[in-house]
């Protein structure tokens, strides 16, 4: 359809800190249920190097001089910002041929994606501006020298080259963990569905929450961007294995071995358990599941199921329920509210997806009757990328290839049969490798054979049953909180998954040195490093703001009895025999007569170690890694060494988390109990 | 020199089960001393594709069939064995070169490792075969649907491409992690000294530990091998980095998302510090690390210190005193005992030394007198590869590039001076990442600051002073708890590191579903999954052979009194001001009144679900995440509700860790303390 060249708003590219409109043209984009002009988009002119330069001095800087928490706070800011201007968002997107449901999943589930970083950065992660990576590592038996891991932000840029298909929620789940970790990005949308994302950065640029420099927008080409990237940038691509293929074996890429993720084909099993028969309600929800996946996004999701795998002799039944429903599915404009599944982005993906059904089709039959003629409640099927969702059948799966293959990026899926569960995974895993699989059984055996066998091969597993029926997120729902990615043809990469993004973006580095040395880098106390104790003045008598890691206080001794352990059996209740009776405690292979509770140790050591007076401790709010390592027994005498070990205060609180390193020792300096013990500390005295 | 055919073992390759002799002439590989042949190399007619198949199918399934702790057993065993063995390897380590001492840390150094491995397997892995990564993630109010992540060994074959500097750590350092993961290997080392790998696998493969398929070898090229392998495997490649590029392009291994581990060049840097003066300690540290570091294995670790940063005004001293302890290194045959230094591996390595010496001379000057004249206390220089150790001087290193990038990979190291700590920070990210650097200062904050800024660029930094002279495991030196690997021209790669490295053989994958399907899938009780509790037994009753997860107990209930706190604090003397005082509790933020000490509500929790009697429990050795979640306020009732969560068998011994999960609740199943219990228990009762 002809679109006149002045219609179309230009989409501006956001570059070293300004919009920069290209030099040419531009190509036009157009509306998917219409084809008129939406926008056009060139980015000639660009100064690639520029941007990365802008970026890597300006922005990381900016983002690395933060912490965490503030981190995470600018990441709450934004999404409360942008869920405001949601309707925006909403308004432009039934261009790309998205239903408010659609958009919903591309828009509020983005959105959402940066909340649950804001909220996870402030509940996960210390309030730092480096991370620690595991425990500490003692290297010499005279605690002179050890090592620990730290995870710091690189000093490069994260490129985000992302999919037309959700031109949100694939900017912001990537974002979300790279500003966390302190680095900036520069987001290239598909030029497709461009102009949702141009709508949604500039939102972002003006709000001027986000520090300049730290996000960058390139609408258009990206030009010779990938050949100037270095060893501290980050590419993540998002889109067609040919695609992916190419810009991961980019010499520079490869020469400086700039970190690489990439997302590509899929060909998602779900997988109709063995023990579920026509009408039961894992069949009914495996039928809601193919179908909605089918026709959500118009089966432009990357995590779509394409393979339907169901035991030999309920294929027929499982085919027939999907097509009812597929058929009541009420095809049309995305903004008709009785529109449930709108067009494909564009006339060309349209094309792309026929041609492909038509190679699935030398392999499969197809199942829904009519496929060619798309019935519409309203909208011009001549003018719009409509199609009909397409259902197919493949006889005999252990000797096809193409359903196994060729991913259909629409409305289309093939049913296969099988004959036992070996069978099942062995057809699941000719796909290569897949972002999700998706079990539905009511059979905690059958889940456990296949899920564990599939794992290997799949990012995600859902596990469907009557039980989670009104509550599962659905098989093609990735989540902040969950790995997204899968091995092999699915591109191998690993995106969201919570605090594991973060890190994709941060070095781990062993550091050795001095317990001291450590202590100083990491900026907590390492054991070993060491302490200051003050007989005047209590460590609870400080303030966050006067509070410094290695303050510490070392306790009177108090002798064990074997009447304190008696008394305390009885007052508890806890008459373990081990604590009760010499003889059984002796036959006991770890003890060698009576010995105290460990709740006994805790406890007495926390009578040495507290001070009771009001002031700025106001709570224990917990313990970790509590460990007994030797036994106390009657009359043993115990020493407490509390070293102030971590400060964390809250950004939004007057008060902060502060974790002690807790050692009790007898009278012969052996640990008989190790532990950290975690407290509120108000950040001033009142 | 030449050197008759006849003279020299043909290496074998052990590929499917069998001992392999190439079909063709082979290439002589020579003693880097005397020139004489020590064994012909060739694998012609090998079946690359037959090797991975035999892989996947035996190896893997034989592997996977195992626990962690059984696979960590079988390392302990294999690194015993080859301990007992090691004479035979230190007798041939000769001809590569090695003194005894580089015989060291190639032959003990990769066994040691083989057997941290197998402590660090059942010290920090569960018996299990699958692992959980992090933890359980609610997705609703009600509990019916959750999700975890779990990590599975790939279902593929780690290809080990080696490099000749370490003929037997460079195979054991990556065998460790791979067979602890579950994954069969083939290992391809370089040709050059291949002849001491062959004979290490060959004692491998004679001891009948490992089972059938986990270990081939490939001696001479890896022909196809890398056009076969697919989206399970893994390729790691230690080497040059043109070679690594080319490996890393391979458009299998790219198609597949093939797991592609690289170490390749490294310009490591050893930082001078600014507090730092001639005479002092530190100042003695550097220079002997620089020494070292030149002539440990001839300069022919990837780790060496290639460029030494000082600052401008101690240039000189620093040089003059490497100088002159470098003039004292006895070089001659590796197997005299007075010979601290031997040759570098071959003639064509000596020579590809020369030339990069030349080039770094473009921009440094060489310090040391007569580099080309090597003294030698045995030996023939003309026979062998004989250096003499070049330290080189640049005055200018901001202009320079070439003493930044060019790895001379011998007893080459070159000193540039530096203004201050941000000038020797960015003269070291010239290098454009490396494995490691160190830093030699007695002065925590310069300490600090230079090693955050060296992190994002280095996968380790060591800082050495006079606290750690003695213990320091040094510059060079890779350690299996510790990153090995760093990004950018060091090739981006990871290995070691403790247990991180197995992961990097293990597929991370999210599972969702309810609780009870989880439970069955992980092999661990997920909160929200069904309990089963016996008014009848206890499971403090049952051993490990009777024991599920799953099996709870819901004790009765406690009413806590004013009383009650009054006595545990004078009794244990914790009075803190929340427990005693009304007024000052209510003050606090956190509470409405006095409260119970949460370890008075741990004790009181232990009193309710200890069973006393003698059993099959025989200790509880630590709580882990411990969490008081509400205030306990007199005359609140508690109930306990403890339910076995993980039960984890060892292999030697008669009993085995249970961990269970522990929930406080009070009269309003409000939740108030939450925390896991461990405890020991036997396997079997008596």
């Amino acid at each position: 359809m002809p679109t006149s060249r002045t219609t179309a708003t230009a989409l501006n590219s956001y570059a070293y800190g300004q919009w920069y409109a290209g030099k040419g043209d531009g190509i036009i984009l157009q509306d998917a249920s219409t084809g008129q002009a939406v926008a056009t988009i060139d980015a000639t002119g660009l100064d690639y190097q520029a941007m990365l330069g802008y970026a890597r001095d300006k922005g990381g800087p900016a983002l690395r001089a933060m912490t965490f928490h503030q981190r995470a706070l600018l990441l709450k800011s934004l999404g409360l910002h942008l869920m405001a201007n949601k309707e925006a968002f909403y308004a432009l997107s039934t261009a790309t041929g998205a239903t408010r449901t659609d958009s919903w999943i591309d828009i509020e589930g983005g959105i959402s994606t940066l909340l649950s970083y804001g909220s996870k950065g402030r509940r996960e992660l210390p309030n730092t501006q480096l991370l620690m990576d595991g425990d500490v590592e003692p290297l010499s038996k005279d605690n002179s020298f050890a090592a620990l891991h730290l995870l710091s932000p690189m000093e490069g840029v994260a490129v985000h080259i992302n999919a037309y298909n959700f031109p949100c929620w694939g900017m912001l789940e990537k974002l979300a963990p790279t500003l966390l970790a302190g680095l900036p990005a520069i987001i290239k949308p598909a030029s497709q569905t461009a102009y949702l994302t141009e709508l949604m950065v500039r939102h972002i640029i003006e709000s001027g929450i986000l520090p300049e420099g730290s996000l960058q927008l390139i609408c258009g080409s990206t030009g010779d961007l990938l050949d100037h990237v270095g060893p501290q940038d980050t590419v993540t691509f998002t889109g067609s294995a040919a695609t992916g293929h190419h810009l991961k074996s980019n010499r520079n890429i490869i020469a400086n071995a700039t970190r690489f993720t990439m997302e590509a084909d899929s060909l998602n099993a779900t997988i109709l358990g063995t023990d579920v028969n026509a009408g039961s309600e894992e069949f009914e929800l495996c039928v809601r599941e193919i179908v909605r996946e089918m026709t959500s996004k118009t089966g432009q999701k990357c995590t779509a199921i394409r393979r339907v795998l169901a035991p030999a002799d309920r294929v027929e039944e499982l085919m027939q329920a999907v097509v009812q429903k597929l058929e009541a599915v009420p095809i049309g404009l995305p903004n008709d509210e009785n529109v449930k599944m709108g067009p494909v982005a564009s006339l060309a993906q349209r094309q792309e997806v026929l041609e492909n059904i038509e190679a699935l089709k030398t392999e499969a039959r197809v199942v829904t009757a009519n496929p060619e003629a798309v019935p519409l409640v309203s909208g011009n099927a001549a003018d719009g990328a409509f199609l009909k969702p397409v259902l197919l059948h493949c006889e005999k799966p252990q000797e096809a290839t193409k359903v196994h293959a060729v991913e259909a990026f629409g409305p289309v899926c093939t049913v296969m049969p099988y004959e036992h569960l070996d069978d099942a995974a062995s057809l699941v895993r000719r796909g290569e490798g897949s972002l999700v699989a998706s079990v539905f059984t009511n059979d905690t055996e059958v889940a456990r054979e296949l899920v564990t066998r599939l794992a290997p091969w799949h990012g995600r597993v859902l596990i469907g049953n009557r039980r989670s029926a009104k509550t599962s997120t659905g098989h093609g729902s990735p989540l902040p909180m969950l790995t997204h990615g899968g091995p092999g043809r699915a591109g191998g990469g690993e995106e969201l998954g919570g605090i594991r993004a973060v890190k994709h973006y941060l070095q781990r580095t062993a550091i050795q040195g001095t317990p001291d040395m450590l202590s100083a880098v990491a900026g907590r106390w390492i054991s070993g490093a060491s302490t200051k104790t003050d007989a005047k003045r209590h460590p609870f008598r400080k303030s966050l703001a006067e509070l410094e890691i290695g303050d510490a206080v070392l306790t009177e001794r108090r002798t064990v009895t074997l009447d304190d352990i008696e008394h305390f059996a009885h007052f508890t209740g806890d008459t373990f025999y081990a604590h009760m009776d010499e003889a059984a405690a002796k036959a006991n292979p770890f003890f060698e007569g009576r010995v105290a509770h460990g709740y006994l140790i805790v406890s007495f050591a926390a009578g040495l170690f507290v001070d009771p007076d009001v002031g700025p401790v106001l709570a224990n709010y917990g313990v970790d890694n509590l460990r007994f390592m030797a036994p106390v027994n009657p009359d043993d005498s115990l020493q407490v060494m509390l070293v102030c070990k971590e400060i964390n205060p809250r950004e939004n609180e007057d008060y902060g988390e502060v974790r002690w390193d807790c050692t009790v020792r007898n009278q012969d300096e052996q640990i008989v109990a190790h532990y950290d013990v975690l407290t509120l500390v108000a950040k001033t005295l009142h």
